[in-house]
């Protein structure tokens, strides 16, 4: 199967990231010369005829972009919930707490299923209907099944989608509700990685796009949005650092990627930006190998209730950890209580509820303001990539009513409300 | 208290909705003279004046109709999260399943605190900002408290909010993660409501903005928006019918009263609509009304799983019924089983994860279908005014993992995923 781009289309190849083989637009996530990851690649002159006026005039979500991006050009091949445009908060109260300037969150829980995961699914769903693709599935640990799913239901098509079996309730209720399969796995995320990237090779998956696998290249662009959004929101221009959450390490290398892209084409001015990388405790291998000052990334077994960033063998990693070496960024992570602590930072000084990647985001642009990693003084965008209702038990035991009392005055007295 | 309404703001006074009498816009909700419902009266002549390309040209929010609505003309006035232009999705799926031939969705799940309260609480804190409170608050079946808790957090305004002890866990969490007073009164709703009305007589109380008690009629006048929208959205015009959930019955007087506002101030052309309202079987004195051929609300003790909508005694029940037999609507019922039902056919035929109110408003729709009552062939929007994640134990026991396989190849194949 191959796409058969349209005139005009910026995709012009898929490109291996590390020995520069070059490849049709096919279904393909490895390079056959040296097994390294493939990407897209562009028509330069096709993205520097982009101009600001195309992408405004454009709808609010990312297919704004389409023009940089490699599907979805024309509207009626997208297979899409129409994520994007999602706010960008200036969080002054946040700021002043950390010791801050300017501080913007970027709230990608608005999405239709709440995370940043509709992005690349639409990007990576356009492109698998392109290359005749009949079935949706992925690798999840929960919010991309539950974007696929929805994906599905939306388009008609039918889904399979693979988590592990101890992800949170919500998020597995939130995958099943759309009536396709829900297969949970008994392993970790790591392992559902492997056995659908088995799967892709058998017949019965022949005519089926795994999101994160055998279309990877293209659901790996849709997470570019989240940077082009950023600079267009700010009135085309890059911010000076930005704070992202990282489980294969893609999302930070591709934000990184689009503001490289923007720079490009001429739809920002020249600017440096610094780049830092949030993990938890509990699984931490990108943040390691950086603080070893290693380029080897040894997985590990991950623990900690941020779920949606466990992922042990972080496919992008490299690329990761080589993004915030040339910024001049840095990584680190944070333990649960941080976590929960970071979630209800964000939620009492902005109104955002994040779910547990947003509280390891909080809580790592705290733990590198505190460090000095991080400049308080230069304007800084952290990334929210998700929901706080579809982690809810990660701050339930900490929260809840301050006062239960009976429904009259006198008890409302008696409970101190009225002084 | 009272507004210092700028030049050329729109709201003129507050009304009587029983006997006209007016009133400066202060924070008032009940008539002097005969105890009704006060609701905000407008300059005509301001309203006439406003223009399809003023609107457009504004915000993709609610705000962009500020010239209609009672406060927040001035972006540095308004206390809000920016909610609105929620997604209108073509619901061609579900159409079919129920025979019929136009159908769409507004989704209001997809507003900041993803319920359609987001739009109230952000029109009734702006105006109480201008009326001098310094405090925020409300009487909730879940909902409201979450917005009206996420605004104060982005505000950087101290909150309590009240609502009834036995609420979905998931919407007790969401309010009291931004860290202001959560009040659990041993109670249902009305009981709430009537303790909020006492509250707002004592001194303790007399900084603080009740939103849908003391500035309801504020309040009251930000569900417009979600008739305003729907008309923007089918490109200024108006449905041929309308299917709400009722829980006070005010949302579904404000959605018919914008349409009328619509065509008499010019921007939509004229024509006629149909307006349907839905109840769950455990809380359904407003329907009940309807059936029965009276006038007269007989207030209920709610059960059943549509929490949000559990309002035993419905101040705009009248009105609603005025509303729906004008228009020659319908309203109608449904069990809990009929409710989880609604959820998961909503889910399966467009993607979208409704609340229990969703579920209760698509399955009254399939009810009116198949009674007759609404017309199949003509256009219709049907209204989803929250979020599944907030009410997930309502399918928690219904759907989950469709297999779980060891992580294997062998195991995938014996659990008959390939064949």
């Amino acid at each position: 199967m191959s796409v058969t781009a349209p005139a005009g289309a910026p995709a012009r190849a898929l490109v291996c990231r590390n020995c520069g083989a070059e490849y049709p637009l096919i279904a393909q996530n490895a390079c056959y010369e040296c097994f390294g990851p493939l990407e897209v690649g562009y028509h330069d002159d096709v993205l520097r005829a982009v101009t600001r006026e195309q992408i405004e005039s454009g709808p609010d979500n990312i297919w704004r972009y389409a023009p940089l991006l490699p599907a979805g050009q024309d509207p009626a091949t997208r297979v899409t919930v129409n994520p994007g445009m999602t706010p960008l908060i200036r969080a002054d109260a946040l700021a002043a707490e950390l010791g801050m300037k300017t501080l913007w969150v970027k709230d990608d829980s608005a999405n239709p299923t709440h995370s940043f995961k509709d992005r690349v699914v639409s990007v990576a769903l356009s492109a698998a209907k392109g290359l005749g693709f009949t079935r949706f599935a992925c690798a999840s640990t929960g919010n991309l099944a539950n974007s696929v799913a929805a994906h599905g239901a939306r388009a008609g098509v039918p889904t399979i989608v693979f988590i592990p079996y101890d992800l949170e309730q919500n998020k597995v209720v939130t995958s099943a509700v759309y009536a396709g399969d829900v297969v949970a796995i008994e392993g970790s995320y790591d392992d559902v990685n492997r056995l659908c990237s088995e799967l892709t090779e058998t017949d019965e998956f022949e005519d089926t796009a795994f999101v994160n696998v055998n279309v990877r290249p293209y659901y790996a662009e849709g997470s570019k949005t989240l940077g082009y959004e950023v600079a267009e929101q700010l009135g085309w221009r890059i911010p000076e650092q930005v704070v992202i959450p990282m489980a294969s390490g893609e999302l930070l290398t591709k934000v990184d990627k689009a503001f490289s892209e923007l720079i490009d084409v001429g739809l920002v001015p020249d600017s440096s930006w610094r780049v830092f990388g949030a993990q938890s405790a509990g699984c931490n291998p990108i943040a390691t190998a950086l603080h070893a000052d290693t380029d080897q990334i040894t997985p590990v077994k991950p623990t900690g209730i941020a779920k949606s960033l466990n992922i042990g063998d972080p496919a992008a990693g490299p690329y990761a950890l080589e993004a915030v070496r040339r910024t001049n960024g840095w990584m680190d992570y944070v333990n649960d209580d941080e976590i929960r602590a970071g979630i209800q930072l964000l939620a009492r000084t902005t109104g955002v509820f994040a779910e547990t990647a947003g509280g390891v985001t909080v809580a790592v642009l705290k733990k590198l303001v505190e460090s000095g990693k991080l400049d308080p003084d230069a304007e800084t965008v952290v990334y929210n990539t998700g929901e706080g209702l579809k982690t809810i038990d990660a701050v339930s035991a900490q929260v809840g009513p301050t006062h239960t009392v009976a429904p009259n005055l006198k008890a409302v007295r008696a409970a101190g409300l009225l002084g």
